[in-house]
């Protein structure tokens, strides 16, 4: 019998999922938002509108499922997710919560249930590549760059997401994560560009922006870094709107009203920085891993350029966020982990057949990661 | 008997301009704010607490005068020097107000008196200059290159000055006017950057900002340009804010309230571009004439570096503007310039006993002119 899939959250890249599982399986697309379900029951998914945190409606849609997949705003993803294994059943989550999620393992274990978080590209496929080397070589130093762009490079910013300014900002402003000689690093936002080759882009710029996630925590690696990927140059304008206060949450007072400059900018950069629709954009990822296999120095260097989908209309950061995700997702509906627990994708990596069947499913979609052995 | 000066305003321009007229007439000192007048009462120039606006008082003030300064605020100069005239008293203005002046030429015929206007360093001397050569050789092209800047660059502006932020952006939004082939060119502001060494500070960049002020129609020569002298780069920043609106006066809507995002950026922007006292600044000028003289093609640039007098804690954007007023304050009190009448600058520079007396008041006061001729 078919498995049955519910995946909640029908945003873009819910969307690309819920589209991708329902080729092999019986997919539920929950939202609130009715519009954004209809784009899916129109190619024949089953839907339904959903307030997630309406725990009896949440448990009543997911009870009769094989798997849940948690696509919805990183701002509701903990307690969704925390919901979801409270009520017994596994899931593959995208949300990118800002919570510590350790505290969910023994949920998880006691419910008996596999929950898989930050399972997109970065996180999740970069922590899915170096948790398969790290059981494989000593592992020195993982350098991750990562970054979504429109493929037409508008002035001053060159940049476009589908995310909100806002967000955006936030990352440009939280101070920096890295481990460095086995020591936790801080270090400003916007700090440390170097530029880099990509052979069907040019030259981009990686800078330090919010960094590791619970990485940091999960594996012992003595140099560990993420940094965003972003065409050269427009660093320069976000450090001086930073400097010059146009990210700042104090507010200040204009003709008798309160405004944080915050909130302003983020309203200006709304329409610059949205990435319209069917317009193209394009995921770039190089990681770098380098360390002792078989008592030989060696690099091993990941390249991902992914772009837009034409045929189907399905943005780059959908595809390679979403189709890690259902990798995932087949992984356990296919029972090749068992072991009740909160994963991070690290741990998925380390079993060699999980980490082909990840590559091969992405592959399969066009999301080609080139490995290359120094 | 020493003969009376009237000068109203005590800014920072008004106070450079009191002081040194002080060392060789009767000078009083009017100006609404008292604190402004007491720097000069301390030295012994006879003040009073003045309303421009207020009819009667400035007649009183001024009646026994010999010359009236205008050096007041430019939104209240044209009524100023208007008052000035009608009260039948000679005026040299630098308050570089934004009406046409052309209208009181035959007020101040009908008065009997000699008002100049535009009377600082550009507009200004670089009107004198430009009138004194025009007299004499047939100019094809007038360029004028000018800025204010602070010594001591600080990224990422490398700006300052003792106007308001929003004076300022005023001059970034507004397109510019030039003369190209006899023509009237209007360019956006912020445009057509090019880069300019000079001897003691390195390479400067210049660009067109409000560009040509009455010039445009007073001399007719078939090329005429005014650009805006900055340290390179800045440019950079200036033409992103606009462009993502920073500097739009059109109210946007945020969490409740409208804001133009102008007054947003002018306030942001009030610290960092304040010149602090006792802070230096420099004033950079490059006025480069070619032309046909005596029937050779002839090159004559003139360069100004001038900075900020440590010994009187003068700027030296009061120096370069106040010190050219002052000269021109010396010929009419010295009975050199009777017609009565309306005068541009270029007008007082055509006479070559008067534009020498100008060069040479300056340098007496460390303002140099240095003149080459290719």
């Amino acid at each position: 019998m078919t498995k049955k899939v519910v995946v909640l959250g029908a945003g873009l890249v819910g969307n690309a999922i819920a589209r991708d599982l329902h080729k092999d399986f019986d997919v539920l697309s929950a939202d609130l938002d009715r519009g954004r379900l209809d784009t899916l029951s129109n190619i024949g998914v089953a839907t339904k509108k959903l307030d997630v945190t309406d725990g009896a409606a949440l448990k009543a849609t997911i009870q009769d499922s094989d798997l849940v997949i948690g696509a919805v705003p990183g701002f509701m993803g903990y307690e969704t997710l925390k919901s979801v294994i409270e009520f017994g059943k596994s899931i593959v989550d995208i949300s990118f919560f800002p919570e510590d999620p350790f505290q969910l393992d023994d949920l998880a274990k006691e419910h008996g249930v596999v929950a898989v978080m930050d399972c997109g590209v970065a996180p999740g496929m970069g922590n899915i590549i170096l948790g398969y080397h790290n059981a494989r070589m000593a592992v020195d130093s993982y350098k991750c760059f990562v970054g979504g762009l429109p493929v037409k490079r508008e002035w001053p910013w060159e940049y476009k997401a589908v995310f909100s300014p806002s967000d955006v900002i936030e990352e440009y402003t939280r101070p920096a994560r890295y481990v460095q000689n086995n020591q936790l690093v801080i270090r400003p936002a916007l700090s440390d560009p170097e530029l880099l080759d990509f052979p069907g882009l040019g030259t981009l710029e990686a800078w330090n922006s919010a960094g590791l996630r619970p990485l940091a925590e999960t594996i012992k690696i003595p140099n560990m870094i993420e940094k965003t990927l972003r065409y050269p140059g427009c660093i320069e304008y976000l450090r001086m709107l930073r400097e010059a206060g146009f990210f700042s949450k104090n507010p200040v007072r204009i003709a008798g009203v309160e405004i944080r400059p915050l909130d302003l900018t983020a309203e200006l950069l709304k329409v610059p920085w949205k990435l319209k629709e069917e317009e193209e954009d394009v995921t770039v990822m190089r990681i770098i891993i380098e360390g002792q296999e078989n008592g030989k120095p060696t690099e091993i260097v990941y390249t991902l350029e992914d772009h837009f989908d034409r045929e189907q209309s399905v943005t780059s950061m959908a595809r390679t966020t979403g189709y890690t995700c259902t990798a995932v997702a087949n992984l356990l509906l296919d029972g090749k982990v068992q072991e009740p627990g909160l994963y991070p994708p690290e741990m998925l990596g380390q079993d060699k057949s999980n980490f082909r069947f990840v590559l091969d499913y992405l592959e399969a979609r066009g999301v080609r990661y080139q490995i290359q052995r120094n």
